[in-house]
């Protein structure tokens, strides 16, 4: 059985061993550029993990995990196309280092490449592979869409807004750890729990990314703390403060919602008071640990060992205490 | 026997059913525009005819063929985003219509719903059908940045340019045959013919829209004459003109090509007046005859009988006489 460290160890291999130096420069080289930006490389892992869960023979899915893997960076760089990003991890993005046109067509080129990689699987597998793939590269398209329109609305809901990260987030996770036991030869039946397991992962990730964004450790978060408060981005903490405030803290979020001028910390410190007062953190936190519950539940019913599964519980608890 | 009219029916009624009111309609409504804006449907209506060669039972291909239909909007989609076109078909644009960032994801999508779409056909051949579609689709990628980086340079050579569409024109019609033949159970073989013949096609329909743009009629041709000329478009014609000028004709030819202010009517008459002294129509006449022959020679050689061909070899002339 393998652990985490050679998990990742396996997943850096891969991607390293992806030969991007070909013709035409022009549309690779973009691509090698983003993937050579790091990452956490979650989504290869969670492939190979969950195939390691039926099947110990992991290589089989390592093409599958490098496809999300560059399915995921394809989403990334058109987002950064679409919001206008100038960095990511510290370094310029492709269209500001190119130009936006390239950006996008790296980006297309990108999504045929993951297919490509994908179909590097057993033929007896690629089929059902191929669908829990699209499926969930569909799904951040939508939740991309859902999040883009939520910009422009402040009436958004804690439904909404669930449903958009579990659309932009949790099906790309789930879709990962599904493709992963499938070409680990798993039931229908596991395969679809540790589809649960990975929605349930999925949307605690995006609701602790949430709160490190307000109540992280700046040094240990690795950006400036208030990103979202600063671009009125329409979080699990604005929503529920939204939601929860009385007639005078909702006048004062939505007055500075729509402040055109303002200093940046000031507003951060203000908006973050008001979600003080509210108590929306214990709300985040409270359903994020819903959410890992459901992903832990989820996992125990799988029909194997929990000596295999250790890494996967390791990996749920690592999201909910990580602080970057 | 399906006749060529029976098929573009077909294609017509599939396309119809495809269902995009479907949620969140921000990113459908976007597909479904484009897609209703009509066109030749000439790759689907391969896909269907290739299938023919082998197999009647051409429903089993319908799916895949609106797969091809999809993506290849799709590659319309994108690109007018990049050359910051406002119309097509006469029609605004969906960046235009809608915006930029909304081109883009619906864009995104299609590629996946292109994909979901080819993946409804017989199991057995997904694996290959899926091959020839990833193959051509990265290929379209590929002549699109080479068509970009041709913008820039007046130094293209004519093997570059007819590499360039290949890729971005050729290899998706001939891709498109070759899946719908390996859909109808084709040979290897086979399929490596009737993909060679869509080579041949594509390359000729291409060098028919460069002379199209230049000698064709206007009134037929459906739009203005001379855009290519009028936005200094590396086409056959040029190209070749640059290959063969003598000194001064090239120097007219560059300075009308660096000229930045200038009456569209006198550049266009100018530029035409320089094809015409070098005779270059000639020459996209005899490549094009060229290109079209060596489809004839691929298709003769498919081991099937000379009736189920003839709606192909209908095609090619059609292609080959067309006015639009």
């Amino acid at each position: 059985m393998k652990r985490l460290e050679d998990i990742h160890q396996l997943v850096k291999d891969g991607m390293a061993s992806l030969d991007w130096n070909i013709a035409p420069n022009g549309l690779y080289d973009p691509i090698a550029y983003v993937l050579s930006m790091g990452g956490k490389r979650l989504r290869p892992a969670l492939v190979l993990l969950a195939c390691q869960l039926f099947d110990e023979r992991i290589e089989k899915a390592l093409y599958p995990a490098l496809g999300f893997e560059v399915y995921h960076n394809f989403t990334l760089l058109h987002d950064d196309v679409m919001d206008k990003a100038d960095m990511r991890r510290g370094k310029p993005t492709v269209h500001k280092k190119w130009d936006e046109n390239t950006a996008i067509l790296s980006g297309d080129a990108m999504i045929i490449k993951a297919y490509q990689l994908l179909a590097k699987c057993d033929a007896s597998v690629f089929k059902s592979v191929f669908d829990a793939f699209s499926e969930a590269a569909l799904g951040v398209c939508e939740g991309q869409q859902y999040d883009m329109e939520f910009e422009s609305r402040t009436d958004v809901k804690l439904t909404e807004y669930l449903e958009m990260i579990r659309l932009k987030t949790a099906v790309l996770l789930a879709g990962a750890l599904k493709a992963g036991a499938l070409c680990g030869g798993a039931s229908e039946k596991d395969a679809d729990l540790i589809y649960k397991y990975g929605i349930g992962i999925g949307i605690a990730f995006q609701i602790k990314d949430d709160l490190l964004d307000v109540y992280g450790d700046e040094k240990k978060f690795g950006k400036a703390i208030g990103g979202d408060i600063f671009c009125n981005k329409k979080t699990f903490l604005l929503i529920t403060a939204l939601e929860k405030a009385d007639e005078s803290s909702r006048k004062e979020l939505m007055a500075w919602i729509a402040k055109e001028q303002f200093d940046r910390a000031e507003k951060v410190k203000a908006v973050t008071a008001i979600y003080d007062k509210l108590d929306v953190r214990t709300d985040a936190e409270k359903a994020m640990r819903e959410y890992y519950e459901s992903a832990i539940t989820a996992l125990d019913m799988i029909a194997v060992s929990k000596t295999v599964k250790q890494p996967l519980y390791d990996l749920a608890e690592n999201l909910l205490y990580r602080e970057d």
